[in-house]
Parts: structure tokens; sequence; C-alpha cells
């Protein structure tokens, strides 16, 4: 276990492996940065279809999903300010694991799903704010002015699932929410054969 | 075939009935409506993800996703103010059978999908036209409103569209947008079982 300070609700800290990783691999950074935050407003928007009736949740993920293209479209400017040729990057092992972690059956669903977006988004945070730091020039002041922003998405989603949860009786939440960040924990901490913004630490074989 | 005035790329107006039956079913006119717009940031984020390599695509893109959410955000305020129940509407014959349409293989796929969305994007258009000056008060500024700010929405995908076809020597893309627009016509001015703010007009079983 690692023994930096982990922001909530997190249970494990990004290895300083993997932000070294990260400075000496900027293109496949950026890149795959730039595709999480389209998928981030594509999930956001696949929930306002499957939970429509849920008028709330819809108009702040709306909100939401509206944030992350605007964060696209930053990092896409800076990828072509520095000309960095788009490769397309296969999907790495986090987002999809975790999408396997959501039960099936409601209400069950909407809280995993509303609980992986929260630990997913805390990642993210908890990353650009290690990478701000580490990067020079104006990839350091993206991720500084990103994680400025994007540091309440993690609560907007972790407030209603907090509020589903107590809607149904569901006393058992908290526990929940504990088993998906030790697994998201092992996902972010664990040697990775890939490089990926939500990747572990690299392997002896992970690809240059 | 219509004789009012059809702007391109459309080839037939949409009947004064679907105009009459919208008037009289506003909450239907509106939940659809909204479910359009979330519909329409989808639609271009996952073009985003299928195109990624073409970045002018992916950026513009973006930004009318943006755009389109937004637009939900006003239509939902709306709904709320007028104190409309949500309903869980089926989908429509429209878009499933415009997107059977388009063609599997590349590079004709692309240029299928993006016709598609030039000819779904000129119909929302049409149709806001024409509902301003039908319904009252906030619904009617609405409409007003939002002809004017996705006025330009289909010219972006037919740009695209033109692009994607002289890149690839594709002489034909113009019939093709023609065919594409011959079935567009049908399925929104053919009497339809359902009414939805892409439907046909009414028949006489159309549920009320």
């Amino acid at each position: 276990m690692n023994t930096a300070v982990v922001p909530f609700p997190l249970v494990a800290a990004t290895p300083r492996a993997w932000v070294d990783a990260a400075a000496l691999r900027l293109p496949e950074l950026l890149l795959d940065h730039a595709s999480c935050e389209k998928k981030a407003a594509s999930t956001a928007i696949a929930l306002m279809f499957s939970y429509a009736e849920d008028r709330p949740l819809a108009t702040r993920l709306s909100r939401l999903a509206r944030e992350e293209l605007r964060h696209f479209e930053q990092v896409d400017a800076l990828i072509r300010e520095l000309g960095i040729e788009h490769i397309r990057l296969g999907p790495g092992r986090y987002a999809a694991n975790l999408r396997r972690a959501a039960r099936a059956a409601e209400p069950s669903r909407k809280l995993d799903l509303l609980l992986l977006s929260a630990l997913i988004e805390a990642r993210s945070c908890e990353r650009f704010r290690l990478l701000a730091p580490a990067l020079a020039g104006p990839v350091a002041h993206l991720y500084a002015s990103l994680e400025v922003s994007e540091a309440r998405h993690f609560e907007i989603y972790l407030g209603f699932a907090e509020k589903h949860a107590r809607r149904h009786g569901d006393l058992a939440w908290r526990s929940r929410l504990e088993d998906l960040a030790e697994l998201e924990g092992r996902l972010a901490t664990e040697p990775d054969p890939q490089f990926r913004f939500h990747s572990g630490p690299p392997t002896a074989s992970t690809a240059p």
C-alpha cells in the first residue's frame, strides 16, 4: 500500500513510477487523456439516457458533459500545438475492468455506475495534481487548470450515489464504495503492460 | 409531394398536419425533443470516437455536441417550468430507419453518417421554424431561438461530407445525398402511427 496522501474516495495513491513514465510518454499521455475526456462526456450522456426520469441527474450531467467536451477541446488544441501525430491507442484495462464490476440489476446498477464514475473522476483529479508539477510549460499549465475545474466532478457523482442509496434504503452503499475503490486502486497501482492516463505503472515489458 | 418551400438539402416539406398535431401534443413534443438533443450530442461524440484521426471533425463536433447539450438543458428547463411529467417514449421509426441506410464499408460509411446527420439537423431546423409561430409563449420563444442557433449544424455536417467525398474521389456523393434525402422525406411526411419530433403526420390510429 502506498503511504502518500490519498484523496477520498480513493484508497491507493498513484505510484511515482507512473508519473515518471508519463513525463517520458507525453504523446501517449495527451492522446489517451483526450480520449478519456470524450469518454467521460459519453458516459455522462449514457447515464442521462438510462435514467432520463431522474431529472436533477440529467440536468447536472449535461453540464458536466459539456465541461468534459470543453476539456477535450483544450487537450486537443495542445496536442496540435505540440505537433503530436495521432496514434490510435487500444483500450487499457482500467475502464473495462471497472465497467465489468457494475451489478446488472437495478437499483444496484445505478448505484454502481455512479460510484464508478466518482472513482474515475477522483483518479483523474489526483493525476492532474501529480502531473502539473512534473511536466513543463503549457502541459503543466493545462493540468493545473484542469485540476481546479474537474475537482468537483467526483463529488457530484458521489452526491447522486448517496441520494440514490438513501432513496432505496441501501445502508451498505459505503461498503460498496470501499469495495469498488479497492478494485480501482489495484488497477491504478499494479504494474501494467500498457501505459495509459489511468493505467498502473509500467512493467518491465511495457512497450516504450 | 408537398409544394411548400423546402430548405436544402431536404426534398419534402413537413405536412401541416404534423404541425397541428404538435400543438395538441406539447408534452410529447417537448419530451421527445429533449431526447433528440441528447441523441444529437451522443451521435456527434460517437463520430468523434469512430473518426478520431480526423481532428478538424472532432474539434468541430465537440463544440456542436456542447451546443446540443445546452439546448437539452433549455428544453428540460422549459419542461419543468410547464410542470410536464416525465413519460418514457419508445423510439420512433425515423432515426432507426435512417441509421439502417448507412453503408457498412468505409469510406462510404463515414460519408453516409455525415449526410444522415446533415439531413436530421436540417429537418430539426425546418421544424423549429414551423413550430415557433404555431405555439404560444415560452415554447414559441424557445423554438425561435433554437432555429437561429441550430441553423448552421446541417451545413457543418454537409461541409465535412463534401470534404470527405472529395478526398476519396467520390463523384457520386451528391446523388447519394439525394437518395438519402428521398428516404428522409418519406419518413418525415408519410402517415406515422407514433407522434414524435421527427415523425410523419399522425395516422387515424396514432395513439392520442
